[in-house]
């Protein structure tokens, strides 16, 4: 727990003299001011998050965070348990969605186990922070331990800490874990008061008696587990995931460095909703990629304000929204540091 | 008009075969089949535009065409007409936001002399096509002859296809004109049907007398031109400009050669819709890059029958949303053609 205290006492407002700068020059700049919308917002909370006028985006990483749900027992999702390993597998290979997406948009993929149900055999590319064999069945008893939590958190805080040892200007976050749309959706109905029912989607595309199984079942551990709304660990432990604590710590870890840090979909939503009870100073670091298919996810965004760079029918997860959105920042800060001026390119202002 | 014919003729229907085997081997790849949205719509769209089961995109160009317009004698810009020429001048620097978003995706930028209202020194980083010293005032005449708007849709088919001859994969389109937002809003209500206050935004970022006149002055031009809605010609010699009738004929040429066009905003969007009365065919060859924050622009996407990839608040034209938008659309074919099939990465496939 003292990991956790010691970062969260780290996170400071943002750096608004760092933010007015950029303010100006985006508004020196030669285009209407304004005309570059949502970029120009982008680079202005970005000079904020770094407390530089004009931030470069240069290194840049995904940290994927894997683990397995004990909740699948009950028959949410569409695809057997097994999945989540051999995806991670994928993940190591650079086979899959995030891989093909990240070397898009150059950055690298940190894949770390935060709680996959099998072995992985040490394999060196992969990060091994396993806090346990997969979750419990929160239909039937608590997800985790409180003390589970607490590490899963730190250790999300160690992934990004070690990541940003060597310089890290902008980080992502994805999941994999087959049934933590289920796990999003509890945490998501506990913070935003949504009803399960509205929280829900259809994850990995399960159809209507499956969907219907899956609501059950979160009221289910709703009301068996009665977790605390305002006690982020609380929630987290009682119907959260492993994975889901490392995406917590990750946007923790990354606010207490100065890293704006792009959260993905609906899983990294609700790791966010968790990350924001326990440290709402986090809030401003943190940067929306997309909306998620996942309809529960619009709460989501609702309740932490924030507007999604993109929105495009996602539902995959991986952190495969966050690569897009890392790229459109790169590209928002890029605008203020490589553009002309007005004076520069002796271009006449706009008529009084 | 001759090589606007022979062009058309040119246009295919797009290549349903192509399609079926992009569309199967998404749905083979290891990813719950339709979790990547829009990127699989995209890449199966591009697949059936080039004929190819796995397209890929590697080179691409920006064509930025400029232009001016005599309407602006009426005060319906809050930047004087001296800014096109000014601005073109920093495209050739490579001090404008195109420029900054081109390199970004990889992307070149060709900047076209449709009609720039002063002598631009034969530079040689400019492309000449200058059809006259900018546009009549639509409001007191037809805005150019329909000799120069067959010259204008002529020059836009050349340019492309001179930029297809090394091997091109993808085409933005963008524009750079002072009033040419007013030209857009009066072809926009010309054929779309909804009326010019509707189709009427603030532009560079016009005050609301300035809005008021600019209405009233796309009411008087369409009063007195008249021009028939079913005549991409009539429109565009009326109440075009040289740069919209370039953007038409790339599109056109475009089309012609199967390469995918990625239209940027309002202006490129009005000259869709002359592309689409001239050569309806057109129409699949398109790729909406996003929603502008000029309101008429989605009456013009829906009228295409088109999604807007990105949706964040751009209004600057030049092409910045088109390069953006090639960015996705390239990430859309890795998808397609990087991803591990479930076989090759020996993942289970959803429960029955």
């Amino acid at each position: 727990m003292d990991l956790i205290k010691k970062t969260i006492e780290k996170i400071t407002p943002l750096d608004t003299a760092a933010m007015s700068l950029a303010q100006a020059r985006q508004n020196n700049l030669t285009k209407p001011p304004g005309s570059l919308g949502m970029l120009e917002a982008l680079s202005i909370k970005i000079a904020g998050i770094t407390g530089k006028e004009m931030p470069k985006i240069e290194r840049k990483t995904i940290i994927t965070m894997a683990g397995d749900h004990g909740v699948t027992e009950e028959g949410v999702s569409a695809y057997p348990r097994e999945v989540t390993s051999q995806m991670v597998f994928n993940f190591l290979s650079g086979g899959a969605g995030i891989n093909v997406l990240a070397r898009h948009v150059g950055a690298s993929v940190t894949i770390v186990d935060m709680g996959i149900a099998c072995d992985m055999h040490d394999d060196p590319r992969l990060v091994n922070r396993k806090i346990g064999f997969g979750t419990k069945n929160m239909a039937c008893q608590s997800a985790m331990t409180r003390e589970q939590a607490i590490k899963s958190v730190e250790a999300g805080i160690r992934v990004v800490e070690e990541a940003a040892e060597d310089g890290l200007d902008i980080v992502g976050t994805g999941d994999m874990g087959i049934g933590n749309t289920t796990a999003s959706a509890a945490i998501t109905s506990v913070v935003t008061g949504i009803s399960p029912f509205e929280a829900t989607g259809r994850g990995t595309g399960i159809e209507s008696s499956a969907f219907e199984r899956k609501v059950r079942v979160i009221e289910k551990a709703l009301s068996m587990n009665n977790p605390d709304a305002s006690d982020g660990l609380d929630v987290l432990l009682k119907v959260g995931g492993f994975e889901i604590g490392g995406i917590t710590g990750v946007i923790i870890g990354a606010a207490a460095n100065k890293i704006p840090v792009v959260i993905d979909g609906y899983i990294s939503g609700a790791a966010a909703l968790i990350a924001c009870l326990i440290a709402p100073q986090c809030k401003d670091y943190l940067i929306a990629s997309h909306l998620s298919v996942e309809r529960g996810h619009k709460a989501v965004l609702n309740h932490l304000n924030l507007k999604p760079i993109l929105n495009m029918d996602l539902r995959l997860g991986e952190g495969s929204g966050a690569a897009l959105a890392i790229s459109i920042a790169e590209a928002a800060c890029k605008i203020l540091d490589e553009m002309a001026t007005f004076e520069d390119a002796n271009v006449s202002e706009k008529s009084a």
